[in-house]
């Protein structure tokens, strides 16, 4: 790792045919009108974000795009305000501003903005263009490839939505020294997930850099968030719609979600969710003989390094774990969808894991081996 | 025109690539679950109507439907219902009863249900199948092609949805049998809108089967919704996001959007607005040096036979109209834009309008030529 700021700027291409875009990393994009103004067709723009992030970087995007004198909505921070009800909000700002077909929003947050800003964007006059500026690491790393854009209902996370594509991401990785730390692992998690899922070379990178990323090292977070674009663009490039390879981003998913409900949506971060899902996924993995129990350890130890928990809320029952895990939405009419490694750097994914050895992962009994 | 009813049944195929759809066309089709089960992938299957059609047609589509044991929503009949909160309704139905991305959901009724179902399909977990089974002329020649979803807002009709196609459309001719008088004129409007844009012959032929038509004569019906499928189909084909050829479709549009929003929705249906404003674009058309007296003469006969209204409300004033237009989701920027006829049977898109000549139409004032 050097410190040199500028050539640290880096581009991954996400190849969708004529749904194609950019994402662009490094430092200070946010200042630099160059890499934003080509992707803006019409004159009208809006900026979305939140509470949090407005006072930290709405006044600088607005001064970049200060040509287009952006409208801008800020909307109250929160995985509980992503609902239809706060679409609407932005839906009534932009027809109240006259926006036409020819307009486009700027997403400038985490996940939350980006998901409700992009579903804004998909419906709004049946679909208007679309930049996303992602603030967090998990969003930098996740939602900045793939278009699954969307809200809540009361009976579910992300139910409502559309798979819809931006015209360019800048994963600024200035926005990252303003992250808490807690939020900085939480990212983590799905950066480790991309080296678990299907590149061994980069989780021994993650394990050689992790004390560089925790520290916040640019030029290390910018090759993590780079490797983790390509590795989520790769896959997505496959399978847009989620058929079939694709399934494989959702490592630590299935108990993940099962966690975060249980829990209460907050209180565990998605990404400590996730962590805590992928180390259970690589139990599961190693009671089904696919791992060995050094390979577990490997994935314990990094998840342990990076501040994330490696075991799943004492409070949990299996028969909890089970119920939840049968309603997630990857679930194909009550038969749970497994992702597991078939190695380290390797995914797949299974509906045939044997009952006796789930309920003894999920009861926290040790390896049968 | 002969009486062979089992002959009659035609199909109309819309060729959007990868979202290739069939059009069935004649009497009988939502009795035959032959029409129907090969576009229906998964177990799952919710059929959406209105107050009005569920007690005409509800329980036969459930009968030819009986191994899916599909769930039904009812929704209240109406413009008004078509909003956010009525497909937030049918979001929920369908969480509780826990239905999977790989559902289908048929829309059994007209533009208002299609619209709204077909924007529930495009968004619930980002996009399940869809079937739409259109029981009114008006949504059997409009909304079965095109993809076009979505719902209202207090500022703006059709303000928020998607482009979205489903997997077939039946347009069965015997729900034609139960249309009042005035939603069949209604239809008709749309229907003589496609011999005018690009088909001459077929304007030849209304002209000709009007009162065919008009006494629900089924053979007849089936060409005219065969004829007005094949060539929206054609039209969209070309430009299925609307970016060029397709806004040809909006002749009578722009006009007649003022009017139904200056006389409040549902006073003036749609068609009836649109008969009107074909009759001023024929008009316009007529006053720039494109058509003759003789053109827009035929254009009002046919509209009058038809039973449709030939003349703007007197009420309206000029600038009513202009405010209207120019606030128009078809407007760019404060421009109106013009679907104006070169002759009959091939109508063109233009901004350049003489503001005294468009303000001469509106006052009502005599052909200056």
């Amino acid at each position: 790792m050097n410190s040199d700021r500028d050539s640290s700027r880096q581009q991954v291409d996400v190849d969708l045919g004529d749904r194609s875009y950019p994402i662009y990393i490094g430092r200070g994009l946010i200042r630099d009108a160059s890499f934003l103004t080509p992707h803006i067709k019409g004159k009208q723009v809006c900026i979305v974000t939140n509470e949090t992030v407005a006072p930290l970087y709405l006044e600088t995007l607005m001064t970049t795009l200060s040509d287009f004198s952006p409208l801008s909505i800020v909307l109250p921070d929160g995985e509980k305000y992503k609902t239809l009800e706060t679409v609407s909000l932005i839906y009534d700002r932009l027809l109240e501003a006259q926006f036409s077909r020819s307009s486009t929003l700027i997403a400038l947050g985490g996940g939350v903005i980006g998901d409700m800003v992009g579903f804004a964007a998909a419906t709004y006059q049946r679909g208007v263009d679309f930049i996303q500026i992602p603030t967090t690491l998990l969003s930098q790393v996740d939602s900045s490839v793939g278009g699954k854009t969307g809200v809540n209902r009361p009976l579910g996370k992300n139910m409502v939505g559309a798979f819809y594509q931006p015209n360019c991401v800048l994963a600024d990785t200035d926005t990252l020294d303003t992250l808490p730390d807690r939020e900085l692992q939480a990212g983590l998690a799905e950066v480790i997930k991309y080296g678990l899922i299907n590149n061994l070379p980069f989780f021994d990178w993650l394990e050689q850099n992790m004390e560089l990323l925790l520290a916040r090292d640019n030029q290390a977070l910018t090759h993590a968030v780079k490797i983790s674009c390509e590795d989520k663009a790769a896959i997505v490039a496959q399978d847009e719609k989620e058929s079939g390879v694709r399934a494989t981003l959702n490592l630590g998913h299935t108990f993940g979600h099962a966690i975060e409900t249980a829990m209460g949506y907050g209180n565990w971060l998605h990404g400590e969710a996730v962590a805590t899902g992928m180390v259970m996924a690589a139990d599961l993995s190693c009671r089904l003989g696919y791992l060995d129990v050094a390979d577990v350890d490997r994935v314990k130890k990094i998840i342990a390094r990076s501040g994330l928990p490696a075991t799943p809320p004492s409070e949990m029952t299996v028969d909890q774990f089970l119920s939840l895990m049968s309603r997630d939405k990857k679930a194909e009419s009550g038969s749970i969808k497994f992702i597991l490694l078939q190695k380290l750097g390797q995914a797949f994914v299974t509906g045939q894991v044997d009952n006796a050895i789930l309920r003894n992962l999920l009861a926290g009994a040790p390896f049968s081996q």
